[in-house]
């Protein structure tokens, strides 16, 4: 770049730039300033074009010899992502010149005048809108670059377009947004804290917090009434490709309302803003299902609709066969099939492949199957199976020729979790499942669940949420008797909670519940949860005593910001709909968070590093930018998902959320 | 409480809640359902009357004795602040019974139905609204209670309309809100950062942002072209009255833009949002001054220009006079006198208390002062004022019979400090500030300050601050210069910085600046600023590498939300606009954070505590919820604010923003 451009007088009156994208046919003749990025350029010979990119656009502008030989020679020197202003003359381009791909396409702009407003290093990544082929790594380490490329700034575009969607629709229906503090008290429990030491108050930490939770109560419990926050929340686990230590929730509480009262309203506010931030329809009147139904019907509490499939019951029609495994399973555990349209195409291979990752993945013992001809049925096991017993089961899974059946016969959470998964990736392999939003509130999940480790209940959800007033009655009763008779727990386990999970596309976009406004009730919770008085009084006392002094009845929601963007907009990754995120260990490859400190910062919070050498070299850790962990193992598929819904988590209910029924 | 009221079968049926406020003469003979808190109530034997109270409003409930008796009974039982909800008629009140107070004061709802939803202890704290007495520190442990109070209501629903009026109108004007990390990289500088140990990086810890700076700098790099944040900021200080450990700020970034755009831009934005939320009236347009004009005319570069009274300077007149203190201070200092309209009615005593609190506190040497009577000046000086200083005096000063002359000789900083808050607690004292909002923006601020300890050069704002066009040259051509000469050090002191505060009611309530876009000009700064090559990568290493791939022209600028809010809603203290506030002592009083942590989560995040005992009591914390600090000593009143503006601090920024001319 010769210097001469840089010493230039000013061309810049910033106040009367033109954005690329706003020009058009009817700015012919009009003299222009624009402003931003040399996206492509292009020189035949006397006369260079460029493309000039900003946030709004492209625009080509033309540099004429036959005009100006001194300013194309200075504009020959522009090389890509320089940024520049222009002055120029708009003017149509010629019939066959046209870009119809281009908004912009009918005009160009020819250059009058050039300003170098920075000079740009080439670029490590490319930036071309179609050409993502940089490793993550470096996308991340230039992430200021790579949000340059369009996918990326349409994330952005459209997750403000989404919050802010959410924002009026909460603004126009009387919530306030309110800000819980991000300086919290540590109360342990599901996931690990964030911990902040405190200068202050030596020896002593703040938290950061997993969700406002508790603080959204107590502003029911203050009459706010309605209370909305985008809430930034925090996790300390060992992160996924959907998980990060930081994300972002759609936090809500209402006070005076029942379950329907806020399924309604969240159902509505969800259709609007992805419809007005992805122009997606959603029914604005989600199909409900239950989750014992979610569970049978399709082997997880959060299915995806999209497509039917739904796996068949065979624990009655197991003796009907002479297949001991089929026989015990159905006594012992469960006995479900899977009937897959068209699935007798897969080969040899494919069922094997599928057998070694049931197995591998859910403790499946192994993967029968029948395929299903013209011809009758065919398969190792057809053997066991009498006339009779293949007829009943071609009429319940509704088998034709072409079709496969494939069958799990086990403990109910391995049917459960290898039939969900093989329906899912069958779906996925064949082609089955629709281009289209599919939502679906799942309700009366469990309240309590059984621990095996210490033979106890713990909450599903978290210890706030209500059961369906229908079985409050067994809670009370179970929490005042002496022991708990084996009778009593099982009524225990069947209690229903007053929860919701709101389920998109197979995904857990948000989760919420009727909390419990009555402390007595609150107290029989924590005594049947085995958590104690002084436990209860130290972890939540603050909410406890909050509910003495006149709370309302009262109920929320959660939804996960990241989720929903990443399903609007397709993106695989979290990662691709935030504009700065870590690593799966936690760093920010561009700011090279997190690092070591001054000693003398520790001392002032009274702390001491017992790490070695204080944290590997920034070299080692580029490794772990990595797009994710692929198809997920069985803890994955299982886990309730942190970064959605309102995963406060009982004493164990972030790790063990999944129930089995 | 009689259990029959809560065995009842529940008259709930939320749906068909009215809120309060919502009633009035329309609804007559309309059946009504209400829910919310017993506010007040009295018994008229036989009569109860019941004040319920929701976020809306209030109502007045009826339960009479000839209409149901068994109702009545139960209502009896209500006490204040029990959660009900209550069926009835909406009928008109008597004539003389009708409250035009209250806006459903035409009306009552005769009851015909009761249902108690939660029983309420009696509060600690009055929650009537004319009453708050109670003691902060009792005000902040029953926060959930507090917040229920009238003025506590409202300066959440009116913070909740400040920011959405500002998200609108930001919206509306092309930007777009993107969310930068909490989990930062630490920094150190300007104010002490809190850390977070990471545990999947040992020995490295992250830092929470004191502001999103360098990130929002990135997204113009980006190309984000117009970003805002309703962003949560921290800071590691010792607390004062309008200091809080978090806070929240407006944080805008733009590109392509000049000084100018900005803040036009951003003073019609606070009108608009003070307009909306307050009902203010803010000039749209106000009044700029630069910052040596702002120190000569009022003493401080955040001026309140509610009323006037400006600092006179008598430099040029000490010659005329006999006062060796005066000529020795107009010589080697500075000598300026404040004229205070009606100052002489004040007693001797009352100057007497000026004069101990200017020593005390600004390290005056004394307060000079001259009474103008109808017969002339009466002091202990008038014998060193020759009558034609006397008649000199009283025409630059403008003063008139009955006004009072103070005087003010000593260091600039001193004459600054003392005739600066003289004005203010004068103009308090005798009523001259009139009860308006008057906008103010102090420009042209030095680039640099000198330090006196290190003798070097430091940033008055933070370090990516540009300087004016104009005097962008001397920057460029001091960084090549092989040492700085005193002539050059002392050009480099008057460099202006393309800067500007929003100053309210002598409140800085916002600060920003356009950026160096420039790597070779931000090289240049950091050399200035004595910032070794290796120090500047370790700290802005990835500003600079975004500087160097294409940086657009940029600005932006901060407002503190919680100083707005205060000054819009009148409050004394930040901890009345904030939901759940901290302690000065940076506790909460209601959820007790911070609090010790478990050893195993420390071990987890390879720490160790060097505190004894891990804390005191909690009692012992309680004490330190007061309500401020009184009125603050020199520190306190020069000391740039940490709430407001984008004090993201230069090395020694925080601490010494206040910059003597």
């Amino acid at each position: 770049m010769s210097s001469d451009v840089a010493k230039m007088a000013p061309l810049q009156a910033f106040s009367e730039r033109s954005e690329c994208n706003s020009l058009g046919a009817a700015d012919n003749q009009r003299d222009v300033l624009v402003c931003g990025w040399v996206y492509r350029y292009r020189d035949q010979g006397g006369v260079l074009f460029v493309d000039l990119r900003d946030r709004s656009g492209v625009v080509q502008v033309v540099f004429d010899l036959a005009i100006d030989a001194d300013l194309l020679k200075r504009a020959d020197a522009l090389r890509a992502e320089d940024v520049i202003s222009v002055r120029g003359k708009v003017r149509l381009r010629d019939k066959n010149a046209i870009n119809p791909k281009l908004k912009t396409g009918e005009i160009e702009i020819l250059a009058t005048g050039l300003e170098l407003l920075s000079k740009a290093k080439p670029s490590p990544i490319p930036l071309d809108e179609h050409d993502d082929e940089a490793s993550e790594e470096l996308r991340l380490e230039y992430r200021f670059l790579d949000l340059r490329r369009k996918p990326m700034q349409e994330a952005l575009r459209v997750r403000h377009e989404f919050i802010r969607s959410v924002r009026n629709f909460l603004d126009d229906n009387g919530f306030w947004e309110i800000e819980t503090p991000i300086l919290n008290k540590s109360t342990p429990e599901g996931a690990r804290d964030f911990l902040v030491p405190s200068r202050l108050n030596a020896g002593e930490f703040y938290a950061l917090p997993q969700s406002p939770q508790i603080f959204k109560q107590l502003l029911m419990v203050a009459g706010s009434e309605r209370y909305y926050q985008i809430a930034r929340c925090f996790r300390d686990e060992d992160l996924r490709r959907d998980r990060q230590p930081e994300f972002t929730q759609i936090d809500i509480e209402l006070s005076f309302v029942d379950k329907e009262m806020i399924m309604r309203l969240n159902q509505k506010m969800i259709a609007h803003a992805c419809k007005a931030a992805f122009g997606i329809e959603i029914d604005p009147e989600p199909q409900r299902i239950t989750y014992r139904d979610a569970m049978e019907l399709y082997g997880n509490d959060k299915p995806d609709v999209r497509f039917d499939m739904k796996l068949v019951e065979l624990g009655d029609w197991a003796p009907m066969t002479e297949f001991k495994v089929f026989k015990g399973a159905a006594e012992t555990g469960r006995l479900k099939a899977l009937c897959v349209p068209g699935g007798a195409s897969l080969s040899r291979k494919d069922i094997d492949d599928l057998t070694q990752w049931v197995m591998q993945d859910f403790k499946a013992k192994g993967l029968a199957w029948v395929k299903v001809t013209e011809n009758g049925l065919e398969s190792l096991i057809t053997k066991f199976l009498p006339d009779a017993a293949q007829k009943a089961l071609l009429e319940r899974t509704n088998a034709k020729a072409g079709d496969i059946i494939f069958f799990a016969g086990d403990r109910a959470d391995i049917v459960f979790a290898t039939l969900s998964a093989l329906r899912l990736r069958l779906a996925e392999k064949l082609g089955m499942i629709p281009d289209v939003y599919k939502a679906l509130w799942v309700v009366d999940f469990p309240l309590f669940d059984h621990d095996h480790e210490t033979n106890a209940l713990i909450s599903v959800h978290h210890p706030f949420t209500a059961a369906v007033p229908e079985d409050a009655r067994i809670v009370l009763e179970a929490a005042q008797a002496e022991t708990i008779s084996p009778e009593m727990h099982k009524q225990l386990l069947g209690v229903r909670s007053n929860a919701y999970d709101f389920v998109l596309n197979g995904v857990e976009i948000g989760g919420g519940s009727i909390r419990i406004h009555d402390s007595k009730m609150q107290q029989a919770i924590f005594r049947l949860l085995r958590i104690t008085d002084e436990e209860a009084q130290n972890r939540f006392g603050f909410l406890l005593k909050g509910l003495e002094f006149g709370a309302p009845p009262h109920g929320g929601i959660a939804f996960g910001v990241d989720r929903v963007l990443m399903l609007g907009l397709k993106r695989f990754s979290i990662r691709d709909v935030m504009a700065f995120p870590k690593t799966q260990k936690g760093t920010c490859l561009m700011s090279g968070a997190p690092s070591s400190v001054d000693d003398k910062q520790l001392r002032e919070l009274y702390l001491k590093s017992t790490a070695q050498g204080h944290g590997g070299p920034k070299a080692a850790r580029a490794k772990d930018g990595g797009s994710g962990e692929g198809h997920g193992g069985p803890k994955a598929a299982r886990a309730k998902d942190g970064g959605s819904g309102e995963g406060h988590g009982g004493p164990k209910a972030a790790a063990e959320k999944n129930k089995t029924p």
